[in-house]
């Protein structure tokens, strides 16, 4: 009697379980078992995950047909490409590809269309292809179960247990990426134990392999560039050693036995003290191309970044392209240069890296930051489509006008065997994967623009808020309704504004890394350690003083805007051209300089620093109103997170208004709200800092 | 040779210290060495003070006569009125007067022109006499050196060091307290520690006296009820046992043997667990006549405290007025109840107590509060002459309309021998006096309205700003004078704003005691501790439920308002009629009760609390404008204090809002500003008080 109880206990706590929300399911809400009439003729591990989600989840009544069709036209959308045909009269819909991934692709895109409220009855014809060949995550996991900069729990990735046991989230994991177009993945991160290339490791990262590829995922890792003599116990880790190549060869057959569709190697070498070439008097080059010779035979890729930069008297943000542009055309045809969007390093704004639109023989990548590292961790609501957006879509001028950092690296301006686009990823252990539930739109914004960069920000933001809150369904009347579909315009107001308020409440103006010291999270233009890296300190970038503020990277200056192709260096270059939002970022700039505003260097600074705090409180004002349109947990997790952005906000504000005006010596505008910290408090405050959740300024737990 | 330098160093320091402003000097910031021309035909202390403060600071130009003239018509102003006459022509003043402490109020009075700008070369003429006979500021101040509600350090009485050490701050106090008027004052708290009587610590009060004597100001003390059996050894402290009697007129005649003017007890009695005549079975009329009869011989009088209530069914603001009004007439007449202002505890806002108007033939005393007990302490800025005004010039309508508080308690509407008004002191042995630098004002505000409860709040603020600040005499150009004018004018807006605003984000409305247990500094509308009293719980003031929220003390409700003369009790008790400052004291109301703004009472609630938080914000923008203007010592005392304020207005706001909102399940409107904090981290946070200054919500040192 007693166990049937415990029994009945048990499985009302398992179906409450099942209903509460908790953001696990992602954009992914289908409702199921539908049922619905899915035709395919053939049957593959890919094929059918497509027929299996379409059964179960397509609503719209008619018949659902995958047709691989591999003659030509489709040849042209390649084994990725679809078309996706629905008639309206008899409620039929035809999704046609080359290659199996493109029908599952093809079958999520009909999916989104019903989630997203599209008109499923009409006449519609759908032509896709990727803009990238590889849309490819990189986790920053460590081999211990820890995420550098990750914010959202531990690794994903269960090493202790694999390859022996698999965690359902693996599956769910390849899934959510495929419903995107992700078709790859970097298991670990750049900062690379040597171990991750142990056979025992290779055993567990084959496990995934399998799990993911019906997903259509390809598993990459990253190395360590002295694995030969770490792990391998070889006297030396040079690249032109020959049992050093050799030590090579045999790992990436071991690695392509164990998985076949392996995809290659993703490299930070000779970097923030990680081992590379320099180490033994070699080059980028000589690292890259002795891997990629290791690789080649099985047309795997090597992934080389170019974050590399040096302590020294050369401006940080020119090391990348000095370093690399000597380089261009001598790295082997299966390389490719992965260089994040700007030149320092995923500041809230930056100009794009101008090694986009430099090289013009060695294929280069762009590396998107997904997790929040530099925008308010997973406590602050920031969008970044609009950020990705405004560098894919900058203007490098490569060849003339309209060679933008998008056609740079898809293969429009110059033909590339290679294509790729790089996001370091969000995702973690905890239940609702990254943390911040408007976190999970990053991931699939990324997804998104990594297939098609055309896309504009709202389109996604749209798209996501529909799938993943399903307002519409919410309201019981007509009034419900319509007021729901006001509070959807919002939101997506709402997002597509969240990423220039943390610019504006954080580093305005063209500053950047204003950070503070290892965690990235707060405010700390301050900040000074005895003995570190002066380009590791907040005043390498802003250089305040009696005079101004700013970084002059003009001709008179560091010289950083003649990395640029004309007409963007004299634009740069000229303190009256260059645009208010980059000013900082290339000029020192006197307090008193007056903007395009008709207002002062420092008034306009405490101007936008203001906008941001009343931006994070306008999204409070629109979020609040989703309280009777959203479920209550996830409505509670945005609501908390935004008020810990308002008080953030105010931190920032005032931390850096504060810190600059000891410089200044000049009053915030009297019109504008005014601080409430001590600038002696914040300089004494140290956060109480974890990779999941810090509290925020001045609060003890 | 090293001891020469070490002197020159101390002397240097002195005469830093010396000019550093630290708000020491309060509102007497007379420039000294003006050797002015003062005749005064006669010699006394007090006289010579007169003549001595003029004979430094007048910077006239012409002769000052002080003259006793005994004759009437002068008799009319009594000892401490005069006239006051300025001659333009030949820039000679007259000060008459039928006693000495007239002339030094007089003198007084002409610095105080001089130092608020008044135009000293015009012909004028002042006649002044006192409002109240007994101008009586009380001390809540332990023999320990603690003061109870006290934010501006420690006593500044050195009971160790008295009566042969005396402090220069004893006259210091002694002479502000003349300045404005103050001619009285109760040493230690009411919450009496016997020992005060003892014959140690009497000579210690006769050394104070001493010093106050020839700065017109009077002692008295505050006696414990239980003295004879707890001090004199006596089996009992009945007020009608032979021995008691016997042992008080003792007492009184060892005091009167040492301090020949003494002024007479103040008595807190069967208050809050204090001893009383209900501890022997007898009435407050007993206790406070036996007393009364022993000080008679002396002219020493009797001041018993109406702040009486028991835990019990009936409304605690009904109980004062239920205790005393039976007793009308019987008391002695040298007895004076003292009343607060309000029915329940100097909240920051109450409608007067209806003891107030209520007796005939019985004198009774306001009893004001100048520490900000329930004001925000002293970080927040809060000038309490508006509230003061509003309680004196409320119509109790005892004698029809125009019988204001002021006119029956000062002896307009019946005549009275004794005519007294307290203040519950803020001074503290900080260096500024009262912690905060505004704290100031409300010192000096309660001798002004003491003096003359006609002055405006704005005059009061305009005269003490002027004093205080000095603002005309920063600027160096014609544009940084008129610029310092408006700023003045700012300044004065802003402390006759200030206590609205604390009503506002504290308890609007009418709400009442929401504040914290024991130290009544934040907010816990939800605190509730096992076993305490529930007269001592917000809830027995807020009575929030699902329904509505208020204290009904209408008809249907305590009926307290029947305690209020017509037409006060119909205005009170009727929903539609009652002033919305009031209307949650007297009614608990429907939340969607419709205000005659047009919003609901739930709205309208939201509205005021966000109110409050924007007008802290408001005074944050004039202050800061004082930068140049002000030392720089004051400014940052003042700009820290703002900064503490407007943290907790919203803590405050979010604190209530949060908190009600479980009752009334309505959303804040959405376009307010939206609260930052979470109810439950509110809930849980315990404040790390002192005395001194306490940190803001949330906040760790």
């Amino acid at each position: 009697m007693k166990q049937t109880i415990f029994l009945w206990i048990g499985i009302l706590f398992f179906c409450e379980l099942v209903r509460a929300e908790d953001s696990s399911r992602l954009w992914l809400r289908y409702d199921t078992g539908a049922d619905a009439r899915i035709v395919c003729e053939q049957s593959s591990p890919i094929l059918d995950i497509a027929v299996s989600e379409l059964k179960n989840a397509w609503q719209g009544g008619g018949q659902v047909t995958l047709q691989i069709r591999p003659a030509s036209p489709w040849d042209e959308l390649g084994e990725e490409g679809y078309t996706l045909r629905s008639s309206g009269q008899n409620r039929e819909v035809t999704i046609t590809s080359a290659g199996e991934k493109g029908l599952l692709y093809g079958a999520y895109h009909l999916l989104r269309l019903q989630e997203s409220g599209a008109d499923l009855y009409a006449d519609q014809e759908f032509t896709e292809k990727p803009a990238y060949n590889l849309r490819i995550l990189n986790h920053w996991d460590n081999l211990d179960g820890t995420i550098e900069r990750g914010y959202a729990g531990h690794s994903l990735w269960q090493w202790d247990e694999l390859p022996g046991t698999l965690s359902p989230r693996y599956r769910q994991y390849a899934r959510a990426n495929a419903s995107v177009g992700i078709n790859a993945t970097v298991l670990n991160n750049v900062n690379a134990n040597p171990r991750i290339l142990s056979t025992d490791y290779l055993r567990k990262v084959q496990a995934l392999a399998a799990v993911f590829r019906p997903y259509g995922i390809q598993v990459f890792l990253s190395i360590n560039f002295s694995t030969p003599s770490e792990l391998g116990g070889l006297a030396t880790s040079d690249p032109l050693d020959p049992a050093v190549c050799r030590w090579w060869e045999t790992k990436v057959k071991e690695i392509y036995d164990l998985i076949p569709d392996f995809g290659g190697f993703l490299v930070k070498a000779n970097s923030e003290g990680l081992p590379g070439p320099h180490d033994f008097g070699r080059t980028h080059v000589d690292g890259a191309n002795m891997l990629a010779a290791a690789l080649k035979p099985y047309n795997g890729i090597v992934m080389w970044r170019a974050f590399v930069y040096e302590p020294g008297d050369d401006d940080r943000a020119k090391q990348a392209y000095q370093e690399f542009m000597p380089f261009d055309g001598q790295f082997r045809d299966n390389v490719i240069i992965q260089v994040k969007n700007g030149p320092v390093d995923f500041q809230p704004r930056e100009p794009f890296s101008p090694l986009f639109g430099a090289m013009q023989q060695t294929p280069v990548m762009p590396e998107l930051q997904i997790t929040q590292e530099y925008t308010g961790f997973s406590n602050h609501l920031c969008f970044l489509a609009p950020m990705w957006k405004e560098v894919l879509e900058s203007d490098t001028w490569q060849q003339g006008e309209g060679s933008t950092v998008a056609r740079v690296t898809d293969g429009s301006v110059y033909p590339q065997s290679l294509t790729a686009i790089a996001g370091v990823a969000n995702t973690g252990d905890d239940v609702n994967w990254c943390g911040h539930p408007f976190a999970q739109a990053n991931w699939y914004a990324f997804g998104r623009l990594a297939w098609d960069h055309t896309l504009t920000s709202q389109q996604i933001a749209d798209e996501w808020l529909a799938q993943t809150f399903s307002l519409y369904k919410a309201g019981e009347t007509e009034t419900d309704n319509s007021r729901a579909v006001l509070l959807h315009a919002q939101l997506t107001r709402m997002m597509l504004d969240s990423h220039e308020a943390v610019v504006d409440y954080m580093m305005p103006l063209g500053l950047h890394h204003l950070f503070a010291f290892g965690h990235h999270y707060g405010p700390e233009p301050w900040c000074d350690l005895p003995g570190a890296r002066p380009d590791w300190l907040p005043r390498y970038y802003h250089r305040a003083d009696r005079e101004g503020l700013g970084f002059d990277r003009s001709a008179t200056g560091s010289n950083a805007v003649a990395q640029y192709h004309a007409p963007l260096n004299a634009l740069y270059g000229n303190m009256d051209s260059c645009p208010d939002e980059l000013i900082l970022w290339f000029h020192h700039m006197p307090w008193d300089y007056v903007l395009g505003t008709g207002r002062t260097l420092w008034d306009e600074l405490c101007y936008w620093y203001n906008r941001g705090v009343e931006e994070v409180r306008g999204f409070q004002k629109v979020w609040d109103q989703a309280e009777r349109y959203v479920d209550d947990k996830r409505f509670r997790q945005v609501q908390h997170r935004l008020k810990i952005q308002a008080r953030d906000a105010v931190w920032w504000r005032d931390a850096c208004l504060l810190y600059f005006r000891t410089f200044s010596r000049l009053p915030i505008p009297y019109e504008l709200e005014r601080p409430v910290h001590e600038l002696k408090d914040m300089m004494e405050y140290r956060i109480d800092i974890t990779n999941f959740e810090c509290p925020p300024y001045g609060f003890t737990k």
